[in-house]
């Protein structure tokens, strides 16, 4: 082996924001905001206030390698601190509001973070967490000054706190497999654990998401993420647009179809993605008021299966494509994604669609999948032989935070808990699940936490918790409960008894009593419960 | 800092061979070879047969870190040495047939490589050449068996080589910084110097040239590259397609404007790429026949700047869009590509051509670009005030080979050697040049060699060399000659003179006797000169 000669530069976060500010600096980013007008600037405006806001941070003592958590929804100010934290060589850790307080003051003293940066609507639950943060150091409301009210904590204002500063960094050059971001993910039981993306990690993944058999973006399209910025980084797309100079829209926490729309609308766009919950809701709001989106083309969907009827519903009725992605926090998402091909194609339109509508997508550029039955050999590719779905690659993980084992193999190979097939083309179908957790609109509950919680009621000889499906949510959690020989317990006991000791989205939908099947090794059966109850909710 | 925890598995050629195999398997490649039939196969089959080819060369003794030459055409098995010289860690140094014998000689004695793959139609050059390569141990001719003549050189068959070697090969993991490709540049005096590209390099450039921003290619597109396999890897397009799952052609050394229409229609050809005398030709066949390209959309020129009749006739004759680009060898050779913008957009569709037809590209992620005026300082983006171009990025050469200093400075700007401007919207014009070359259907001619050569001719007092247009050839050399007083000296006598001193396509198109103007310090008024000189071959 010889070494070549071309230049090692780093592939860095920050590179990206300099192409932008560059090449796209006139092109707009918008961002609804918590109480306050919408913000409108451009990728100029993003490296300028990104810069004051890294300025802010370093005086605020954050140092390369430090961590600093944000708390907030899709806006221009997130975007800023995706940029500026790890533009300083700091992590940012994006913390996930939709897990419960414990898990949320875990994650934030595990990341040990010096500075947290929340929405202006989160005031009440940082007031709730802040005796129980023991490493941070400073309190930021993301809010403009007049707005930033006391809220049972010291917090400084974000626009104050940035106002003064310089609106150049010399953005450092440093390792790329430094850490830039840090997601924690609560899809299995116990603790959530930590990924922490490298610069590499996320540039890469940008790159392949921008590829025109991927997300396919040019700088024509206005891309609104509706996937949550704390969420693996909104799947790349605050990287894969200004890598693509597209426009960016950011919808805050407006996620219901009227919001929706008028952005889609007033700002022309072309390309969105999210949970299919979403989607769900704004189907509805169309369907409701007889409106279409004009300039809309493409939506991705992922974090849940796509149900068929919403993908035809898109095409058929309003022109619009439906990619399919399968992906997880510890692929910085980005797995498969449906998009089609010849081969595909020349089955006819409506078999494409079928395939296209029914898979959760195909092999993309830079990850690997390998389909491995019980012995350790790969399953065929032939849409129907099921296994294990493991995958690798440049932005898979390695190994969790403050881990000191491996997540991946020996290999590489990282086990994503999903059961699955893939076919001659290359498309992936997940056919099952390995690990005993269920999403409900894009997030996990761990069904195993729930029982073990649920165990406890008194009366309760069994609990048993499983996913069904759920006309909004995709999935929503049935607890089957066993009760002890001559035990009297009540729907409304077991409601009473979890609700203190769990967050409130995770509570069941509905409590049945009933015998619970066991397998022959005496484990729940959760294949027969989820076939016998899954029509519990939609009826 | 603190380092990620993401897989930090190496950007290398093998696995953009191992995706295409494995989720683009059948997409086909389709090959003009040299007397001999059409040859068909897919991605699959690349993989099968590159991997034979590395167990062929490993055969032979080839080592990672070695160095092995191509002189061959855009043939499938040139394509197969591609992946299968860099896959095993080895070094592809792609000669080019252009070059002088002297040339020849050097780059290959100068990549010290053990051994030549030579297409049929350089037998005879590779006899010629045999005696001086002091390094090759082995030849090879790309051709199969029965067609391989003895031809004043021991030469193996490739397809003999190859033959009963497996299927399989397990590419090594690597350093992704190590040598895939050593291209020689001759754009300026002196001998040729190496361009060694890493595997990092050539996966990135592949990866962004893939970008839907970029030459966005899709899984639907037909790719035929016509700019040469051995030309800085055919822009790589060897990469990109299979990256994005397009089927490839190649058209072998068939350019002539009835050979490659009959490819782009059979084979329904939706992308092209070459230097603008290639379409020359093509536009000028069209012309004649008045057949029309019927799947063609895009045609990428580069190379050279782009006529802009050429591109409005693609355009409004054809429906065809041209893609201008500029780079170089040691740019891998992206640098820009003209792709429209929204800002572009927005001045109506006339300018917006207007823009694009005479612009060499818009900035691309990955390349930095810095118009630099005299003193140093970075020139305004306002598309008039012109100055030194230079790059820098992963895919922008550091140090050339076997030399002891860096190419770039410490900064890691490269300097290109072009004068240019960048407007506002990140677009590029080269306005001029500073190095004395001539740009000749793609290829280098050294003004400063052939005046050095001339300057030797009896008589002759001043010899001064400038490339002037040419309605086929983009440029060609005009020789002015200053005599000594006194002195008889006709341009038979010249061309005399040249004839054994040169290679056969440097030879001046015309000879002319005149008073040499020149600078107030000394030297030959280039601008001048070719200003006065511009209409001699087209008026």
């Amino acid at each position: 082996m010889i070494l070549g000669l071309m230049q090692t530069s780093p592939l860095l976060v920050s590179g990206i924001l300099r192409y932008a500010a560059s090449a796209h600096g006139g092109r707009e980013i918008v961002s609804r905001l918590i109480d306050e007008p919408i913000w409108r600037y451009n990728y100029e405006g993003l490296a300028r206030r990104a810069a004051q806001a890294a300025h802010a941070l370093a005086r605020l003592g954050v140092k390369p390698g430090d961590r600093v958590t944000s708390l907030a929804w899709n806006t221009h100010r997130h975007l800023e601190l995706f940029y500026a934290a790890p533009g300083l060589g700091a992590v940012l850790h994006t913390a996930n509001p939709r897990l419960s307080d414990e898990q949320i003051v875990f994650t934030i003293n595990h990341a040990a973070s010096r500075v947290l940066l929340f929405d202006r609507n989160f005031a009440d639950l940082v007031a709730r967490l802040a005796p129980r943060l023991t490493s941070i150091e400073t309190f930021v409301m993301l809010s403009d000054a007049e707005r930033t009210h006391p809220a049972g904590v010291e917090a400084a204002s974000y626009e104050a706190l940035i106002a003064g500063e310089a609106g150049t960094f010399d953005w450092p050059t440093m390792d790329e497999n430094a850490g830039a971001f840090l997601c924690y993910t609560s899809g299995t039981t116990g603790d959530p654990k930590g990924v922490l993306y490298s610069h590499r990690a996320v540039v890469l993944h940008a790159m392949a998401g921008g590829l025109a058999s991927a997300f396919g973006l040019t700088a024509f399209d206005v891309v609104m993420p509706c996937s949550s910025l704390y969420h693996a980084t909104a799947w790349g797309l605050p990287f894969t647009a200004p890598i693509c100079g597209a426009k960016l829209v950011l919808p805050a926490d407006k996620m219901d179809g009227a919001s929706l729309h008028r952005l889609i609308q007033d700002e022309g766009v072309t390309f969105t993605g999210g949970v299919p919950t979403i989607w769900t809701m704004y189907l509805a709001y169309l369907e409701q008021t007889g409106e279409r989106p004009v300039a809309l083309k493409r939506v991705v969907i992922g974090g849940s299966a796509v149900p068929r009827a919403m993908a035809e519903t898109f095409k058929t009725r309003y022109g619009v494509d439906v990619l399919q992605i399968w992906g997880m926090t510890e692929t910085c998402p980005l797995g498969v994604i449906a998009t089609p091909t010849p081969a595909l194609a020349a089955l006819g339109e409506d078999a494409m669609n079928e395939a296209i509508w029914t898979r959760q997508g195909r092999l993309q550029f830079g990850i690997e999948l390998r389909v491995e039955a019980e012995d350790g050999s790969e399953a065929p590719r032939d849409g129907e032989t099921s296994g294990a779905l493991k995958v690798r690659g440049p932005w898979v993980v390695r190994r969790y935070y403050r881990k000191d084992e491996d997540a991946a193999d020996v290999d590489g190979w990282f086990d994503t808990g999903d059961i699955a097939t893939l076919d001659q083309n290359g498309f992936l179908r997940i056919t099952d699940r390995q690990k005993d957790v269920i999403k409900s609109g894009g997030e996990w509950i761990s069904s195993i936490d729930l029982e073990n919680i649920a165990a406890g009621c008194p009366g309760v000889k069994i609990a048993a918790v499983v996913g069904v499906p759920h006309p909004k949510w995709e999935e929503r959690p049935l607890l089957v409960i066993e009760t002890h020989e001559g035990a009297a317990v009540a729907k409304a006991d077991v409601l009473a008894f979890l609700e203190p000791r769990i967050v409130k989205w995770w509570t069941p939908d509905d409590v049945v009593f009933a015998p619970v099947p066991l397998t022959a090794t005496g484990k729940i059966d959760k294949k027969v419960l989820r076939e016998a109850w899954r029509s519990h909710l939609t009826g």
